[in-house]
């Protein structure tokens, strides 16, 4: 038996509260692994604490098995009846039957005096709740300078002439917030049901990750009355506002750090940031030299420090007061891998308390079990998803059984409920976009499927329903070309983003995490999963090999490149099974 | 390559910060990986965020290994420059090289586009700190009723003759904090530095398990100026005082709940407890029924629900009641895995902020690591290295190998600073005696040898001075016998302790983590450990073989049936190496 991958702790993703009545316990094994019972019981069945006592649990085979690359992933859950539970597992190898406890491997069942698993109390306080709604919304991802120019009269001085260019890091093409509330409509018909705006507060550059001023909105984007229409207008038509809270670090112009920079160590100020020599040399352009932190190393976004209570103070009321005052519905939180733990809490108590569904999203790009404990985010930016999804593309030598294990790596690493509400997404205003990825709109619309039928909550970013080019950054951020838009040049492209949001929205089983991959051996490069909910059954195709495949088409929901039962090369077919 | 056993995640004991400026790296992998390295640098080197930018790390070899059943952990300390890391690894079996990066295994380094593990910033607030006094403390856990009589004015009109039996579970011996007091000198003399007192409130049974006030002390025991007096003449003589708090539940008689079990759903604390159903019949010994939720199914000890606010805030202000009114210097918190995750945080916000260096303990049998995070308790009882010394003992086929990893597993499941702190014990009053578990007087001192020369922060429980017999509840809580301790029968005993006591207080080598085991294969029954400071070193030599065994004795410092050079069966031997 391959003990070393074993692995289970009463912590995490292994062993965690549902809600308050049920336990999620998960078990890794080795492929050698063909069997698993647990076997559960009361911790205080046959005596308390340290004591010898004989007890009898009830056994079940645990018959949910995910597929991890070098894993077995054993799933099931329990309800305890009183509430607290106590657990070993048994486990058949080909030839070897095992007794896996807290404290060991055990050939010969210890059962009377084994250090059990614990899962001591489950105090429905500490079960990670999230937002419900947000399984239900399809995002829609707005660079408002980028997005629709709805008010000329307060466009900066320097604005370009609309689409005018490739865009440059520092263009400026007038986009607004009137802008946005004008296109709600358009919004809305694509099916779009939540907007996360990037900074919208007064700052320097074009992106506002710079800010000047927490509590005003960026004069060339509007004000606080065009704001609070744009929510009201939103709420009205059902559509959700996320914010964009950059409290990492804030833009060089930020008057307390100017503060700094005039009375160095004497301004109050002082240790709001993270200043390692005085005086600093303002000409520097990076932080390279430690005089002070910054994003990155540039040296025109000094970090607040997050461990200075006042500085915590400070950003839990600017939090608070965009909540309590406009009625938002989410603050996602740049570069929040880098805030303090501490605050990540203070938040999180902070906006729960006055509006319990908010939805709490961190920028992290990597393994964020740290911040998705249940007393910190809601949830995070998958982009290990999008990589998961682009590496079946870029590599063509990868098979379907490759592609499915590290999709539910993506998943297994965080509990259920957050997994509910992971802000899936193939592409940002910090990638490249996904038309310029695949470089093939078919591929494009083959990535697109798999991220509206997976669990989580979908976003698109502005202009990936017509599919908008872009490289990086400065390149993904063009301006969205509404005069093509208006003359119908994209409407075949939109009405088919729209036939997969609308699929996604009516039907529970493209939300939820009860998926079945089929991995067919013939033809290793076609993606086949079932997607189930209470009522109903779908099967979606995805053909990334190079050869006509045949499909016994029952019931066509969504299709690309089908003709009759033969689905070509980079085509697609969203199936009903059963009904 | 075993790539199922290979196991390392950027959270928990595989990465986390020591101190401001320090991360502690481990990686777990099997046996057949011979050699590791770690590449790593500042995650904005060659770039923000997802780019693909060519970037440049350090290379080290990791050379620290501890040995487990099934693993080797490679750990490794690092400074990043910045405060903030990324990394992966190269691994080397026979006849392989791997890399191991956050998303997966490469047989070619990714180098420029790997999704790495990140450790994305240490901030100071998120360090976990522990008291720094607790690593060099040796505990003396009393069971007031049972360890001396002082004031026999307060004596319960049921007390009988000191020690004129065998204790049964309602017996009352009269001990109180007075004959605490009265000890003092003869606890200072031994060597202590810190009690650890059961519970003291006033409650109904001997043990005080079931709180009636938490404001008061038991009158059998004396009063709030004893109190008063015992910690401030404690703390003349450098001996902490910790306290047993019990917030899982009340006692039946607790005021609260029987306004509860008069008024039912109308008295305002019937939330405070978790009621299932109404009325009550009080009749009944157990709770199986789930009529309300109570300690195991004692109907006698109601459970309060620390999922209420009320109720946190309740137990918050006793907790720091007992802090700034006495000055105690730390809490046990009783049945502490089944109170909420949430009251833990709290608890450690408002004491830690009254009295940074108060220790809070959490009574915990099992796997922690979810209350010892930095953000709970201080530490757990460290009942898993009671199991892991008493079973090489018991199970004489077990080898120094396996004694050796079943101790290192105590140690790798949490963090270092926990380790420093963890309240290492071989008995309690929840467990038989040490003497009457081992039934060998010189077992029992080449257990107590391990226990005073491992990391850690060890107790005794009262008696174990003089190896007192005992087997569980109610028969390890005898009375002291002072009359025999008087007569100096005990003499060699207690002599022996202190010696043990006083090397571990001396000597930094016995305290730190820095241990390296030496097992001979040639007798696998003899465990043999350096333990080492940035001064000396020690061996440690236990004989649990039947064999002599031959020792080059240098500079004998503490032992136990040697002669000359010759180390009988269930010997001990500690010496200086190097000075």
């Amino acid at each position: 038996m391959n003990f070393g991958a074993i692995i289970h702790r009463t912590s995490d993703n292994f062993c965690y509260p549902l809600d308050k009545d049920t336990i999620q316990i998960s078990l890794k094994t080795g492929y050698d692994i063909e069997k698993v019972n647990i076997i559960y019981g009361d911790p205080f069945l046959g005596g308390i604490l340290g004591g010898n006592w004989k007890w009898s649990g009830e056994k079940l085979a645990i018959t949910e098995k995910i597929e991890l690359d070098y894993h077995i992933l054993w799933k099931i859950k329990l309800k305890p009846e009183y509430k607290r539970l106590k657990y070993y597992f048994e486990l058949f190898s080909k030839d070897e039957k095992v007794y896996f406890y807290e404290d060991g491997f055990f050939y010969e069942d210890k059962f009377s005096n084994g250090q059990c698993f614990i899962k001591p109390w489950l105090n429905p306080i500490d079960v990670k709740e999230t937002p419900s709604w947000v399984n239900n919304t399809i995002w829609y991802q707005i660079f408002p300078d980028r997005f629709y120019n709805g008010d000329r009269s307060i466009n900066h001085s320097n604005t370009l002439e609309w689409g005018s260019k490739k865009p440059k890091n520092e263009d400026i093409y007038g986009g607004d917030l009137r802008g946005i509330i004008e296109k709600l409509d358009y919004l809305k018909d694509l099916g779009i049901n939540g907007i996360y705006l990037t900074p919208i507060f007064k700052a320097s550059s074009v992106h506002k990750y710079d800010t000047i001023d927490y509590y005003e909105i960026d004069e060339v984007f509007g004000n606080k009355e065009t704001f609070k229409e744009l929510v009201e207008k939103a709420h009205s038509k059902d559509i959700k506002i996320m914010l964009d809270g950059v409290f990492n670090h804030c833009g060089k112009e930020f008057p307390l750090w100017q503060d700094v920079l005039k009375n160095g160590p004497n301004s109050k100020y002082y240790n709001w940031f993270m200043i390692n020599k005085w005086p600093i040399d303002t000409t520097k352009k990076g932080t390279e030299d430690k005089s002070f932190y910054s994003f990155a190393f540039t040296s025109n976004m000094p970090k607040l420090n997050t461990n200075n209570q006042e500085v915590v103070n400070y950003i839990l009321d600017i939090c608070e007061y965009w909540v309590k005052e406009f009625d938002i519905d989410g603050w996602r939180l740049d570069v929040a891998n880098e805030i303090s733990h501490y605050l990540c809490k203070e938040i999180r108590k902070r906006l729960k308390a006055i509006k319990p569904d908010i939805y709490i999203l961190g920028e992290i790009w990597h393994d964020s079990i740290e911040w998705l404990r249940g007393d910190e985010f809601d949830s995070v930016m998958n982009y290990p998803l999008q990589s998961a999804i682009t590496s079946f593309w870029k590599n063509t030598s990868m098979t379907n059984v490759e592609f499915m294990r590290k999709v539910n790596k993506c998943y297994e690493t965080y509990m259920e409920q957050t997994n509910n509400v992971l802000f899936n997404l193939l592409d940002s205003h910090d990638t490249d976009r996904l038309i310029h990825r695949v470089e093939d709109e078919n591929i494009f619309w083959q990535q697109l499927t798999i991220l509206f039928t997976l669990v989580g909550s979908p976003c698109i970013f502005y202009g990936t329903e017509i599919a908008l080019e872009g490289a990086y950054d400065p390149d993904c951020r063009a301006c969205m070309p509404w005069d093509k838009i208006e003359r119908g040049i994209y409407n075949d492209k939109i009405e088919k983003l729209k036939k997969l949001i609308n699929i996604r929205k009516e039907i529970e089983a493209f939300r939820n995490n009860n998926i079945e991959f089929l991995n067919e051996k013939e033809n290793t490069r076609v993606i086949k999963y079932y997607k189930k909910d209470n009522k109903q059954k779908f099967l979606i195709t995805i053909n990334a090999s190079d050869k006509d495949i045949n499909v016994e088409c029952k019931k066509e929901i969504f299709s690309n490149l089908l003709n009759g039962n033969i689905l070509s090369p980079k085509g697609i077919l969203i199936e009903r099974i059963e009904e």
